[in-house]
């Protein structure tokens, strides 16, 4: 199964496209979509968007993961960050690809076992499970740990048949 | 010039069109786009972008106008109301709309002349300005409050020679 973990901001936004077989993951690709700052605001959604686009095209996920957002920390960015969201959310509807959502503690429980772990302990679960130097920038890295997550939860609801 | 005022959300999000001409405006359509609480978010935000594809599509507005957001007080709101306008600046940017942003005091001062007018007031100047009746509810009346604002400082700019 081939899931594309996203975290979103106007400015960058981070993707991993793993495949998870067995238990097993290999990451196909990951890196960052990123936007002028130069340009106004519905420019830069828009380009985000045919940039997601174009990247879903290309790997054909047939799930994608997000991080579940609170925002008990950094107001300031909490409209920004949520209109990038909107339209990656609008983005995965149109395709029809099923979306997944976690909490960060939800992320460090799937990758480490542990609940409070770091974020030196999370990139180093990351290098371990898909057999890579520790991704760059931190962006990438988030989208990667949510791909993860998700084909964890989601093999243990294979497992209890849950899903098919 | 046609206008279209938003005020997003994404259980609903209020609109009004106007028509604005040497000074006069006239409503030309106003309410409320709503979306089923039942569904999940990805599919609310399709649902909310067709409605308003379609509505731009009626309409044809040349210019829409939105509240700038800052969230000083309503922090739970702020990445629900973020994804909706994500969508809705998405939507202006694909059908090459221009999109203008007014703070809450902007809307005051060009309805009212009086930067803490209050609601009442505000909804008061809507009736008289476009002779119609108190628009309910509150997310239509702010929708056509921005409307008449951009009206307002976009006809400054005219006869100021900045636009043309």
């Amino acid at each position: 199964m081939i899931i594309m973990g996203l975290d979103p901001g106007t400015a960058i936004t981070g993707y991993g496209v793993i495949e998870a077989a067995a238990g097993k993951y290999r990451a196909l690709s990951y890196g960052c979509l990123r936007t002028d700052s130069k340009l106004a605001m519905p420019q830069r959604l828009l380009s985000l968007y045919q940039q997601l686009a174009a990247l879903i095209q290309e790997h054909q996920p047939e799930q994608i993961a997000v991080e579940q957002l609170f925002f008990n920390k950094n107001i300031t960015t909490a409209v920004p960050v949520g209109q990038a969201r909107g339209v990656l959310l609008l983005c995965a509807a149109q395709q029809g690809i099923a979306l997944a959502e976690y909490t960060p503690l939800e992320v460090k429980q799937a990758l480490t076992g542990y609940g409070r772990a770091d974020k030196q302990q999370i990139q180093y679960m990351i290098s371990r499970l898909l057999n890579i130097e520790t991704p760059k920038p931190d962006d990438a890295a988030d989208a990667l740990a949510i791909a993860i997550t998700h084909a964890h939860y989601y093999q243990g609801k294979k497992l209890r048949g849950e899903v098919e």
